[in-house]
């Protein structure tokens, strides 16, 4: 489906027109006719109107099919109703590429999805693309091409940034913010209903453009997710993406499905993902651009140290206290250091870190400490903050701070605070590069993005192992289920399932009544588990159809007599019963492994601490199938629990590398049957020696037929 | 202490002097002292320099006793070592109040400490005030006074916001960034080294002035805490206190104490503080001013329910993901409410919540819809985004949201997005009065923020309970302790406490050989636990030194002779061992209850889970003794496995009211006995039936000697 060649036509035309280019001003066809000559773009831009010979002063045509020369682009701004027409005009003028700006179809409802699909059938039939429709237009900043057909008010300077928006609203706002900011964009793509060309499209576009070195995606929903996560895995090797994805939460997913007729998914999957591809996700627009500001100009910091110089003790601690919550460090710098700072600063400066150079600190002193802490290997950072005294002007320690930072390699944010004579020497900071805030957090939020981003890209991903397992055997299971329209396995074809797959699990043995169940429970050896299985019994901890650590046959005759009455009472039957005898897990405690396959996603293993403790802290995490070793590693490590597993108050851990391949394990069987719609083994119960650990219950559901079961 | 009247000849002077006014532009004591005409202060203003004999063209005199006049307010911005003398003089001369800009006093170390002491015993001795030293000076914006003894390069105009600062250089941006938002300040005062009048001070002069009705606090340490909550506590019921501490971890903590002398406190002590006074903590100054603009001037929401109206879809969708996520409610308007906003909006618009009215909304259909959003009853708040389309003016927008406000008594949002046009719309929403962000998240922070302070102010706190307990025997063991110069209370000792004071505590009894131990479990019954005790026994989990569910005599006597052996491995000898038998507990989940005493905050009370998860999780919540009814109910509702204790998976809800009553009870052990410097109840195993709850450990240390055994 991807084809970055065949999007030329769109972002780096030859050639343009403007359908519905009108000759009444503020009209948006008119807008766009004028913004496409006011960047001076690098070919001829035809006006197309039914019947104005001339708009804004060139020469105009009645029909795409009357311009003399060939078109590579057509920007079609036209009643809606008018669209498909022209569409198919410009299909046989042998228009390569289209940007509908006209809105009204899909995100309108059924009759406008229904325009809008016939008018993708002609665009495909013809071997066009195009962006749109319901979009604000595109901006390639390439001095080769400047265009800008967009009616966007305010454009940004030229720069590095590729920035693409499902949001036209949002869009303006952006590249407003852009401008303000002096962040230099590549290219700007508004791709509106995304009928054609959509997200992914974009991204593979960028993957090789050398003029995009940090990529920017306001999004509201994933047409092709695992295409995508594909796609930024690779490309977050080389160039950061910021995300921000709305949407998130119930209302917010309404609105975005009534917005633009996308599917409400839930935000865990987008977190994984993201997590996955190294992607950066933002909160908020103003973090995004946060966050921009400093990768788009600094370096990658190599480590997490940070150190913070400024002439004001309260924005320093405030600075301070930022970073630390963030998990960044503020090491003391040593008195080396700090004696070669004291060189040129107060007397009465305290250096440690924060470097507090005091109100009357001149460029010069901002300068030489800005300096001494690059050079030093103490720190991989800094944070250089500016207040304005009545002394020292902020221009000049604005050059200063760039001065500092010449033949260093470690990234430098500015906090300019105040506004009389700052805003200047903020502007001045970001014409150099050097990312500039108001207020210190936004300087410490985005160096934790950096470092974040820069660890992922040092992170190794080995393949996926495979393991020796026995498919066939779990295939049978699947097969005869699904044969007999079993949305649920049995209890016992899933502990099979496992075993097939190698995990681990308890001895575990069925009887149908008494005789069975104390020959079972002789068998695997006091003290045994004894439980009911079947259909009718799910929520087994609720229907307290568990009954632990039995330690004799009497207390077992004891145990069965009380469970076959709660088996009666749930069930009104008598017959047809069934236990699980079990042998007793000697681990003391718990985790829970899933899988959980998204028909659009794809399968996603999760990982968290057992019994009630996950749905009351929720305290899992989730990865997208196949598990690198690392992954399922950092799965385990992730969990905010992760301390039990390691061991509290002198308890060894747990064998974690036993749960890390069989994290791994989990991936394979997911992969390997996407049949399986949701698995839950909860609990698992583990030890530090890895023959008392053992899985004690599982349930699998498949994809197949109506599911009676959930 | 406290003594607001006093403060009038700081805060509303009748005359002011500047000495170290000087002829030299730039000079600080020139500066404040063109300020103080600038701002057409009301009275006279003398100009003190040794030499000059006028200054800005107003008649100087050499000293503060040469004055004619009798003078309220001396502004001091001389060099270090002349503020003494000159704060001597002062005293000579009848001056009342007195603000010292000079800097280099405690915040440089001993030497300044010492001076700074020195000059408060001269204004102690002489009834005088004093603001200072090391601060940037005071405004008070009342037409009878128009005091601006500040240096600030900005002054906001008038209006209902008291802010006082620790830091004079966050005085500064401050200051601008309130002008800049056009929020209107009554009093601005930067405390510097809080030498006399603190915090506390200017709280309780506000307590009672009309002209403040928002108070904004820029805090790094609290001199008195308890007094501040009593105060606070008080104040909060009337106006809105908004607080941004800082020094709130390590490194911050670390910059505090070297920037103020200050001492590094934890953050939890804050939280519950800030929690406990209604308190609005704002994380960031930025977050500071978005609150306050929202306080300021629109009345409480009464409920949590938000109504979105927009004119683009993106900003629609951030601002419901923003109110979601922080549990602020969109709900889906009315079939009557969409019906009445859709006589007035295109046929298309959605208009569930988000009201999106498309991009070519008119002014007068927002104005349509936002009265009719306000009209009803259905939501509580609303939201106004904006974004400029090509066509709607952004001022005539803000002037409809302005006239859709009137006769509401709801608070609405402003959000105008983007920068070309919309900058004078935003300044016309903040001159009326209405909040507006250049963000939604802001908005919806800020809605958060007003939301849990109305629910606050609502709240009933009737007076703690006190229940009968024997306050003599307790007395007796704390005394005994003391006068064995123990800090730590043996076991049994403990037990005892708790029981004196009402608490369930689990039947135990001390053995110290296998006779005694077995006698003891016979006469309570198994099955039992057998622990070790004693002084040399503190983590019992780590040492495997408690063994639970002991099933009869011979198990019994296993575990004694395992835990024996345990015994003489720690402690390295054979005699003086001594046992806990105790009942088995019913219950299946675990509380822990504590008390920490900080000498300066009081004691505070704390509520978790039991076991290791208080531990790996840190899911506790503290409160400040005493605790109503109320406060103790909040606490056992407030941590996140709250859960747990209500029952999941049809499990029945432990018995809460016991918790409650056992937290309230704990305030009154608390209270009682200041002695008690940590208490650790850990675990409390809880259940359903009050007769299965029962506490099986407690450790309780003593504030007093050196403590051997923390």
């Amino acid at each position: 489906m991807l084809n970055a060649e065949s999007l030329n036509a769109i972002f780096r035309p030859r050639s343009v027109a403007v359908i519905g280019a009108s000759r009444r001003e503020g009209a948006i066809g008119r807008v766009i006719f004028e913004k496409l000559l006011e960047s001076d773009f690098n070919g001829p831009v035809f006006p197309v109107h039914p019947t104005a010979t001339y708009v804004h002063s060139v020469k105009a045509y009645p029909s795409i099919k009357a311009v003399p020369d060939p078109v590579d682009l057509a920007v079609i701004a036209v009643k809606r109703d008018l669209v498909l027409n022209v569409v198919k005009e410009c299909a046989e003028a042998g228009v390569k590429g289209l940007i509908v700006i006209t809105a009204g179809f899909r995100e309108v409802g059924e009759e406008g999805r229904k325009l809008e699909n016939e008018i993708l059938e002609v665009v495909r039939a013809h071997n066009m693309r195009m962006v749109g429709p319901n979009c604000m237009g595109v901006i390639c900043t390439d001095p080769q091409v400047n265009l800008n057909a967009t009616f966007a008010p305010a454009v940004p300077r030229r720069g590095h940034i590729g920035f693409v928006s499902q949001s036209g609203a949002l869009g303006v706002t952006i590249l407003e913010h852009a401008a303000k900011l002096n962040l230099g964009v590549s290219m700007f793509i508004s791709i509106g209903n995304k009928a054609d060309v959509a997200g992914n499209d974009v991204l593979d576009y960028w993957r090789n453009d050398p003029s995009v070195e940090v990529i920017l995606m306001y999004l509201e929903s994933f047409g092709r997710p695992q295409q995508f996560i594909r796609l930024a895995q690779d490309i977050s090797r080389k160039k950061p993406i910021i995300i921000v994805k709305s949407g998130r939460t119930k209302s917010g997913a309404r609105a975005a499905s009534s917005h633009t007729g996308a599917l409400a998914e839930t935000d865990v999957l987008y977190d994984a993902m993201f997590q996955q591809c190294g992607i950066i996700r933002a909160d908020t627009i103003e973090e995004m651009f946060d966050f921009a500001m400093g990768l788009a100009n600094q370096p990658l910091p190599r480590g997490n140290r940070v150190a913070i110089i400024t002439n004001a003790g309260g924005p320093g601690i405030l600075a301070a206290d930022a970073c630390e919550n963030l998990g960044l460090q503020l090491p003391r710098l040593s008195d080396e250091v700090q004696a070669k700072i004291r060189k040129q600063a107060a007397a009465e400066a305290s250096l440690g870190n924060p470097v507090d150079l005091l109100a009357a600190a001149t460029e010069e002193e901002f300068r030489h400490a800005l300096s001494c802490v690059l050079q030093s290997d103490e720190v991989d950072a800094a944070i250089v903050i500016f207040v304005p005294p009545v002394v020292t002007d902020p221009i000049k320690v604005a050059h200063s701070v760039s001065r500092a930072m010449e033949g260093s390699d470690k990234p430098v944010m500015g906090c300019f605070m105040g506004v009389k004579g700052v805003a200047s020497s903020i502007q001045e900071l970001q014409r150099r590069g050097i990312p500039a805030y108001e207020f210190p957090e936004s300087a410490a939020k985005t160096l934790r993005a950096m470092v974040d981003y820069a660890q992922w890209r040092s992170k190794t991903i080995s393949p996926p192992v495979r393991f020796q397992v026995d498919r066939p055997a779990a295939a049978e299971i699947v097969e005869k289920a699904i044969a007999q329209k079993r949305s649920r396995l049995l209890d016992h074809e899933a502990f099979q399932m496992l075993r097939a797959y190698g995990f681990p699990i308890a001895e575990t043995r069925i009887g149908r009544n008494w005789p069975e169940i104390r020959d079972a429970a002789r068998e695997i050896g006091y003290p045994v588990v004894l439980k009911l299985s079947g259909e009718d019994i799910l929520h087994k901890t609720e229907l307290q159809a568990v009954r632990v650590n039995i330690q004799d046959e009497q207390a077992l005759q004891r145990e069965f007599d009380a469970l076959y009455r709660i088996f009666e009472n749930q069930t009104g039957r008598s017959d047809d019963v069934r236990f699980l005898v079990q042998e007793m897990a000697a681990g003391n405690r718990e985790v829970m492994l899933g899988i959980h396959h998204n028909p659009k996603f794809g399968p996603m293993i999760a990982f968290g601490l057992g019994g009630v403790w996950v749905e009351v802290f929720r305290d899992v995490v989730f990865r997208f199938a196949p598990l690198s070793a690392e992954i399922a590693e950092e799965m385990v490590h992730s969990i905010r629990g992760a301390g039990i597993l390691k061991g509290v108050r002198g308890e060894p851990s747990v064998d974690l590398p036993l749960l890390i391949e069989s994290l791994q394990r989990l991936s394979q069987l997911a992969l390997d049957f996407p049949q399986i719609r949701e698995l839950d083994i909860n609990p698992f119960i583990v030890s530090p020696a890895r023959e008392h650990c053992k899985i004690v219950d599982v349930r699998i559901l498949l994809q197949s037929a109506t599911d009676k079961n959930v």
